[in-house]
């Protein structure tokens, strides 16, 4: 059974620490880091990643702990999904994902039967998220968890206003090449914009011409385009360069996208 | 079995190396990092890192390599502990860890049977230690590995200062999130202080009022506090910010926390 | 079976989308990471990390991504070695790794039916490098992979050039310690000075003395010295401090090192 992990713990030894405890309670789950280099704290960034990955994998349970609100009254959760279970924080971190593999019930986490005691205040990541998926993976009936709630805090990464000549979008993403993710789902982009087809970014003040193209290879060289992204969005890319330095993009930047 | 991996390697290709090996002895085993961006040479970080790490794992193989002494006359050991060894080099990174554990024996790696021949002088992270700890996993006698010794090199968090109104302590550890996690045992803390006292950080000339606190998010949003960390130690954190930028804290610095 | 990645990803949701193909179609696949911090688009510096790990390990497969080229005519590979098959791009970067294990033979990848369909065109590294490895873990015969080749993009590190009174050579690669890696193999190193000899070493205008010596332990603190590194080759180091640092190096600058 596999585990994956979303974290802001950077490269530390609280990973390593909920590593020990699902190893604890399983010792033959396959574990696999997604990111924890998250920015701390920022819970869309980790939903953003969550929701990236997940859609990769087999059947998995995806842990997502990016949590200011550790040791608060913020309640814990486990998601329940075709193909997929999300536990952590409710927040939002894990709904962008779950709702695309599509939600079949929403728990709290309630019940201390599960967890590793005594529960830490600060680390419901180690004590209490670990722990909890440890435990579906060997028999724990997901019914004996906590009750079924209907308002889990939400999340989504926007939708982009579309106008007569083209998008009014958000960055959502900028990744460690450059490439600007923003939330124009590819459908929509290829739907409006033929490849080859001349698109003017706005940012501001500033306004960049660029083509629509199938991969970042087809642009000259230094040169930005759009392209749809591996993550299924509309992306703002250069070719051997980075488009967030060439255009000064950073995440949640507002960009207009026109027809030239 | 599982082994745990704790290094000032950075994310490398040595790491890598350390794992290709482990996994030539025996194919089987589950490998954790726990962390590889200890500062280079830094000893005692690494020491804290396996220390706080190792508390969450089932019997497993810990391997500590910071090793600024490598291909010197210094020794390599075994620390046989209940529910776990220590792989790595004579310079202290495995003592805390082992001596919360519970040492039972320590050995000098000696017997070069069980060594990746031939032994780099500069890489024995990768030709002793990977490879003892891979061998102990496949029937290896702890016995055969090298004769016992009683003089290990010893390394500590040091002792706080008890005095009548407080501790004179020492920052440890700063996390990703600016936590400063002093030597200041749970215990000793909570032994002196009821959650919801006001205690005084000294500084230097610097002075703040802290609130002892179970949770980072019971303090006022932007506000350091006190509480104790999952490490197991008294923390000075601030909620949703970097006690550390705040209060101006790096590791080994010396602090006074007087009641007010 | 073993698969390791080599990539520029940086600690991303892209490495996880690539191990969540890979265990989708084998879940019992061990995954090792050997780097992802190659600096993006850097092929060389790829290909030194796949070429320096590979040899620890055992018969594995292994993947290396580091493809500006990704969308565009570049052709994907798998290169068949001894003990190892070698998976990625065809520009460089698996073939200092594949020549060092003994080439039996270099494919194209053309066959669709061992990729994850769509291909996304810019996420190669994740729908037919993953794939194409994954699946020759389940039984895939290579052959059946696409057409065997005999121009594969070639790479290597460079050769030094011998004088009279020593080499003229090139720093390949610069690790988190500041060792500066050359491209002088081991044996040539040694050929020609043995231990304690002292070496000048010149870069541009700047000129050192340095002491050959068996690890970096055996000079004085601080200062700089020459050893045969654990990839192979003659390193340019200091005991406790970085010689990159020291000496001003960084990869690709060219040396002289002469006798005294």
């Amino acid at each position: 059974m596999i585990v994956t992990l979303t974290t802001d713990f950077g490269p530390s030894e609280y990973v390593a620490a909920m590593k020990g405890v699902l190893l604890s309670i399983n010792p033959d789950l396959t574990i696999v880091d997604v990111r924890h280099d998250v920015t701390p704290g920022n819970v869309a960034e980790g939903a953003f990643a969550l929701f990236s990955a997940s859609r990769s994998f087999p059947p998995a349970i995806h842990v997502g702990v990016v949590d200011p609100g550790v040791g608060t009254a913020r309640r814990g959760l486990v998601v329940v999904c075709e193909g997929a279970m999300f536990v952590g924080p409710d927040n939002g971190i894990l709904m962008p994902a779950a709702k695309r593999k599509g939600v079949l019930g929403v728990r709290e986490l309630t019940n201390p039967a599960f967890w590793r005691q005594p529960v830490h205040p600060t680390f419901h990541g180690r004590d209490v998220f670990a722990s909890v998926a440890a435990h579906l993976t060997t028999g724990a009936k997901v019914g004996d968890l906590g009750p079924l709630i209907r308002d889990p805090v939400d999340l989504d990464f926007g939708t982009p206003e579309e106008a007569k000549d083209g998008f009014r979008a958000d960055v959502i993403y900028v990744d460690r090449f450059g490439n600007a993710v923003t939330n124009v789902p590819a459908h929509q982009a290829e739907h409006r914009w033929s490849y080859g087809t001349t698109v003017r970014l706005v940012i501001g003040m500033r306004e960049y011409a660029l083509s629509f193209l199938r991969s970042y290879g087809m642009a000259t060289r230094g040169s930005l385009l759009l392209t749809i992204g591996s993550h299924g969005f509309l992306e703002i890319a250069a070719n051997g360069a980075s488009a967030a330095h060439l255009a000064g993009l950073k995440p949640w930047d507002r960009v207009a996208l026109r027809e030239s």
